[in-house]
């Protein structure tokens, strides 16, 4: 039988339209708790409890785990008191602090209420991480076993912890300090004798992070070495948690969708679905208006033109031409760099080599598009004016270019997040650029009067 | 001890140098594969199958799978033949695909003879399907038990597959023609009594992917559903191959990069620290001359207000902000609008939700744009420029805003990838709507001439 999310939605809307409890039932059995939670999500918030009092209790708090934070509190304050409490104490610490940490302060408190200390603290412990550091991404639920230990009586530990929803695909070895020995999967555990001695078992040589160490670097290093799970250690090499390779696919997209933001000049951190109109004007406006001062400074170089235009008008006509260009070969410059840093592709210390390159394909770009143009501007202002614009045109793709290369490469050396320099920023300052090229190449070769003193 | 790869790269090269034999072989045992394979990449031709050849016998064929393609023909090339067929031929069989579909025609040829018939076939079989399609990313190597079998007998079959580089974290469940019936964690093997049959261990509802299903609908699955390993079938539900969270983590990779470079009028499949530089022009001139051709429209336009521009110059120093502002603020609604598509945030269908939010969004950002520049205005050119540049500004930046959110949701419609709408497109599309509402308002407002008929 094939499995049908799209047919499951439309049958648990409708059979919860209707208070069909037996059915409902029979159809969450077939369905997989990420399936249920969207669904979930689709309903109206009294309906919200009804269902969730539909499901396995073994599944209740795996399908709370991948509901939204905002959804998670709506349910959790519409359960029975107690139920809310068995659900939030069943989450793994990291879905408690991500909880925690998407909701209004207001509303963190409320659910605190409903919590032991003990689970509070190890929430806030969490939290007490800096954001983007991998001590707020980590699990603390691990399972670590001593080197001295046999593999029957490591079989037998393993066995009895795994009754929590613990990852245990990778045993740790640890001594009697905590500290990480190395990591053994699951496997050599299947197939090794009762009587070896853990310490006997094959070991990959260890790699760990530490828990301030931020969350782009676990990403690079699970994919660089093909990791499911990645250990956390504190400042003293103790093992505090692991890195799993679900938590990893979610930090990438979030950092990847951060870096499409940053270059497209939105402030980070928005949801096009969920953020309120007031939330996308304000991360909006800054980037706006600091681009609107760069293009006046445009503004203010053609004004000091304003005798060359005078002299020769048929120059304004190629004025979004020459604008653009220079952007727009800046913009292609600056996207590749921006993303060849953030994959490791290149480093900044290769700027030379780019840089000869860059300025190698910029040209052609520059000359290829002086020969489409120069044509139309030979019949619209004569001999002069072609080559005005061929001349312009590619020294504007040129320095644009360069723009949009070097502004990634001196934003990281400055230590800045290079994504910074978006699209719309490499692209008016290479717009400013490219009046300055242009005019200056007109006054100077055709001889033209620049301004009136 | 710690694991540091810089230090680790420092001796190597140096003791290559040295030809220090025995002191190499001691530092690449400490070294993980995926460390070997990058500093393998940066010897010279004639240095890498010495190193390779102070490996570990049992590791070589793991770090040869790490090396790029490139670097993998120039070392297979260099090894004693007998060798490099062992190392052919012991790798999956997806790092082999991956292998050839990169390589120049005549290179493959020159490997394949070194290759028996089952090999060749295997990777032929797997490079039959669409690029970008699941098949091409699959790995053949599972393990697939009965659901008549006991525990015990499963696991001596899972033991006897295990000598084979194979992943067992997840254990399929097949009947006699191969059908897929279910998947089964491997702790449940280690926890379960060796007489209980296979068919009774709990599953969950399972989930699995067409052959030629795109990559990136695998990407999706594995993600939503936390998957570490996800089945692929063919047309008649048996199961062909797996994919694994590894492959998806580079897909991924990928598929973001490919979405950027479109976003930023970049051909695909560039590496900047690679490609050549004629590669690089080819993959930039076609986009930028196409823009080259919407720019001459918006001169064109200017071209046909030549009279509302000598009879009021000063209108041309505002003419980069008014171009810019409208191409700015589409970029940014792209931007949003591209990374929500893609990450399943919004859909097409919410298009008139989402349009009336940006229409009161971009209002909002073009009446802020407005006040801070019509003083300017009102300072160059006095009250009526003022009214033009205010009004003029705010129309412009909701058209570009609705061009910006919109295009992605068109393209999206028509089946083309909405990243094709890139940052440069929308830019150049909205400074053309930007001068004809410029020049328009100003003529009508200001009750200026147009066109000299």
């Amino acid at each position: 039988m094939k499995y049908d999310f799209e047919q499951f939605q439309g049958q648990v809307r409708e059979l919860v339209e209707r208070r069909e409890a037996d059915q409902v039932r029979e159809i969450l059995d077939l369905m997989r708790v990420q399936d249920i939670a969207a669904v979930a999500m689709q309903l109206r918030d009294d309906d919200m409890p009804w269902v969730f009092a539909r499901l396995a209790p073994g599944r209740r708090v795996d399908v709370f785990s991948y509901l939204e934070p905002s959804y998670q509190y709506r349910l959790a304050i519409r359960l029975p008191q107690e139920e809310a409490r068995e659900i939030l104490q069943g989450l793994v610490p990291d879905d408690l602090t991500a909880l925690l940490e998407d909701l209004p302060k207001h509303e963190v408190r409320r659910l605190l209420r409903l919590l032991p200390y003990r689970t509070i603290r190890r929430a806030l412990t969490l939290l007490g991480y800096p954001a983007s550091s991998v001590g707020r991404l980590m699990s603390p639920l691990f399972v670590a076993v001593r080197p001295e230990w046999t593999v029957g009586q490591a079989l037998e530990y393993i066995r009895a912890q795994s009754e929590q929803d613990i990852t245990v695909n990778t045993v740790f070895i640890t001594d009697e300090h905590e500290q990480l020995q190395g990591m053994i999967p699951l496997k050599h555990f299947v197939f090794g004798a009762p009587d070896d001695l853990i310490s006997s078992l094959q070991g990959v040589p260890m790699v760990s992070i530490l828990t301030d160490a931020p969350q782009a670097e676990a990403i690079r290093m699970m994919k660089h070495y093909d990791l499911e799970v990645l250990p956390v250690v504190d400042g003293d090499n103790a093992l505090v948690g692991i890195v799993t390779v679900d938590d990893v696919l979610d930090a990438a997209e979030e950092e990847t969708t951060e870096d499409f933001h940053k270059m497209g000049s939105v402030g980070i951190g928005l949801s096009l679905r969920d953020a309120k109109a007031t939330l996308l004007y304000r991360k909006r406006i800054g980037w706006l208006l600091a681009l609107v001062f760069i293009n006046l400074i445009g503004g203010g170089i053609i004004a000091w033109f304003e005798e060359t235009i005078n002299a020769l008008v048929v120059l304004v006509f190629f004025l979004p031409l020459v604008i653009a260009s220079g952007g727009n070969a800046g913009a292609q410059a600056a996207t590749l760099m921006v993303r060849a840093l953030a994959t490791g592709d290149v480093q900044t210390k290769d700027w030379l080599k780019l840089w000869t390159k860059e300025f190698a394909v910029a040209s052609a770009l520059g000359v290829t598009m002086a020969l489409a143009v120069s044509l139309l501007g030979y019949w619209r202002g004569g001999l002069g004016v072609a080559l005005v614009i061929a001349i312009a045109l590619v020294l504007i793709v040129v320095v644009g270019s360069l723009i949009g290369l070097l502004l990634p490469i001196l934003l990281t050396r400055m230590r800045l997040d290079p994504a910074s320099a978006s699209v719309p920023l490499v692209t008016s300052i290479a717009d400013v650029a490219g009046i300055i090229i242009y005019f200056t190449m007109a006054a100077v070769l055709l001889n033209l009067p620049v301004h009136s003193v």
